[in-house]
């Protein structure tokens, strides 16, 4: 069995750094009102090697420390560290190993976007917000059984469908969202829930009206392209 | 009268122990936004005598201390503690006698478990987190009398028509969680408003289908066995 | 015009605690969610003389402190303070003259309380936490002006028609609650949010029944004789 | 271009006092859940010269400080700061060179008025806290591009419509609010999601009655004039 020994002093310090990445970025889970309890989970890959870091499974989030994270191979199994990884972890391997680009991935059950993934619906697109981070709806992807790869499948199958999208919802499940790195993926994970529980609201006052495409390429391509510090 | 002086050296340090764990678990139900007030307890049994570790009556949680718990018998009478115990302590007891792979009890009133319990329906087994969380529906329990151990009565018997769940919302009343220790019941209630919100949510939404109990046992079983650290 | 220098050395040391009380209960409105910005305000009546001491107009909660809060008489006019006093000071005031058990009163704009305010409806007694706190529905009182002592008239006489609900939701307005001290209104205040939206989601899933009068007075007489530390 | 040294002594000294304001409103936002991730932001225009302090463009709440606030000119351009300033910068100027009294604005994609403003509807008078502070309806403005001024054209034109109102939801978009300086613009803000709030989960339980505008005018002139501190 490989461990961390067997690579080289920039992946052993690559892997220190984002040890701490991931460790910081569970406290946004809470801080966003993500997760309940210990469901929920965020992994980066590293730039370095064909390995990922991830969360330990069934840890409280308060005890959660850069050493708890679990380093695996792109197939799940363990290089280092003292804890299971999350029972996500082969989900989020399948995901880095079919979209090269990707390398954050974050899970939770958070209360309105599972609340779609449940009644089976996508999220419309009717508001600036969604053209910007989704480019159109946020899709849902069918069921699939868990703690197996085929979440991951699902994931990258519902993606091809919607290339703009950072998220999907889990049918009877709850969302999966990707990044180019942690952080993209837990700011999409953000503000998945905070569009599904916006236009939840709206939807009980009223029938909406989706945004034409056109407006939302706009804004999608702005969002991607301008917004932010370059 | 017996006291606390009565138990041998390592009853009083397990005693000691359980103050703390009960004391801080308190910390959670407001952590998660499970309570209000002073309304909601937590208890835990020993295991090295049949006594429990119980919130005092009427006291807000800032106040609370591993020296503020009081300890009684199986039956509710007061064995050490300066305060009263909360009135839902012959319910706690009752469910210790009657259960015994139970060594923790939580109440709450949270509030879209309770809305459930007011409408007097099951919460439908429609997320995987209800697979592995409850193995089935979180079940409605009758309305009973408070303060005496009716409560803990009804919850016994609902519980052993759904053997799988940890959860009973007692009608017009609130849920009550049980588990192998306070933590695991203290989770339970909290997994038990997260879902019950959730699924509440997504009743907006349009019609839900209930998952196959084919696809929740296998949910039930493989968090039962293989999820978190063994 | 009197000042607190009229007064003896016993009312000056209630003053001073009475000031502490009611500036550390304004924090319990922010920890409950009950208020927005500067809206809401606690008072608490002295024992020692016919003084209550009440929130500053218009002042962020971070900044209170127990001297910023002011000391009226019981017909509103300060008596110690350098800030103008809540525009409800004539309506706490016509409260204490009227209800001469009452030692404590709250106003909030609590989002789900006043919901029931503006749709002009009780909130209906269907959970055992409203039989304990409010031996009966939360009435709704009439529309009132502002900053007049009309709204403490019409609270008073509601209250009179349900003397034992410590609430009244003031139509188009919100919930004004009552207590034998300003701990005991602000405990109303959290219950009142509590129950109005836990009955508001309840009503979502379906129709609701009321609890029998008669367990809702067992309730409500062993929660005020019973319950708590005596 | 423009720097801020081209500028005398009072004006670097407002500036200075500004970015410590602006930057700690920002976090005012997040206390009262008004933004997700880096989506909204604050800024206010100085006294002695014709600039104006804002946020940086996506960066997160909590590592915004005093020195990372960017300060341009009324049209948009930076003359001091070392990040980009938010893509609203051309509505926020727009709107300042427009409104004369006008000294913050603020914008951001709050849950409840985001749903309003989804739906396309006016959040109607019915509580005594809209005649407070909106003097009647917050209403709904167009659709428009973002970063753009286009947003601030139509901010100005449907504030010309509703006088009294600081605040404008835009349509598929969010709130928009004014203010003579930040902190009421951000105040405006959060009162602005609390009675959105308020007033939609009203909606779900029954009709709402509108209150006479003779009423309304008495709250807005007495809440204008008498309330808080003078």
């Amino acid at each position: 069995m490989v461990s961390l020994a067997d690579f080289g002093p920039e992946v052993r310090a690559e892997v220190k750094q984002v040890r701490e990445v991931v460790s910081d970025l569970h406290k946004q889970l809470i801080t966003w009102n993500l997760v309940v309890w210990t469901a929920g989970n965020v992994s980066q890959r590293l730039h370095t090697a064909d390995l990922m870091v991830i969360k330990p499974s069934g840890v409280r989030y308060e005890y959660l420390t850069p050493s708890s994270m679990v380093v695996t191979d792109l197939h799940g199994n363990v290089v280092d560290g003292t804890e299971s990884p999350s029972t996500d972890t082969l989900s989020h391997a399948y995901i880095y190993r079919h979209l090269p680009d990707v390398y954050g991935v974050v899970h939770t059950h958070s209360v309105y976007a599972t609340a779609w993934a449940a009644a089976g619906l996508d999220v419309p697109p009717v508001l600036t917000l969604m053209g910007d981070e989704f480019g159109g709806p946020i899709p849902v992807g069918p069921f699939r059984e868990v703690a197996s790869e085929a979440i991951g499948e699902a994931v990258v199958e519902t993606l091809k469908k919607y290339p703009k999208s950072p998220a999907v919802l889990m049918r009877n499940h709850g969302p999966f969202t990707i990044g180019k790195d942690a952080e993209a993926a837990v700011k999409a994970a953000a503000v998945t829930e905070w569009v599904s529980h916006t236009i939840w609201a709206a939807r009980q006052l009223g029938d909406l009206t989706e945004l034409p495409q056109a407006d939302i390429d706009k804004l999608n391509d702005r969002y991607t392209n301008v917004y932010g510090q370059h």
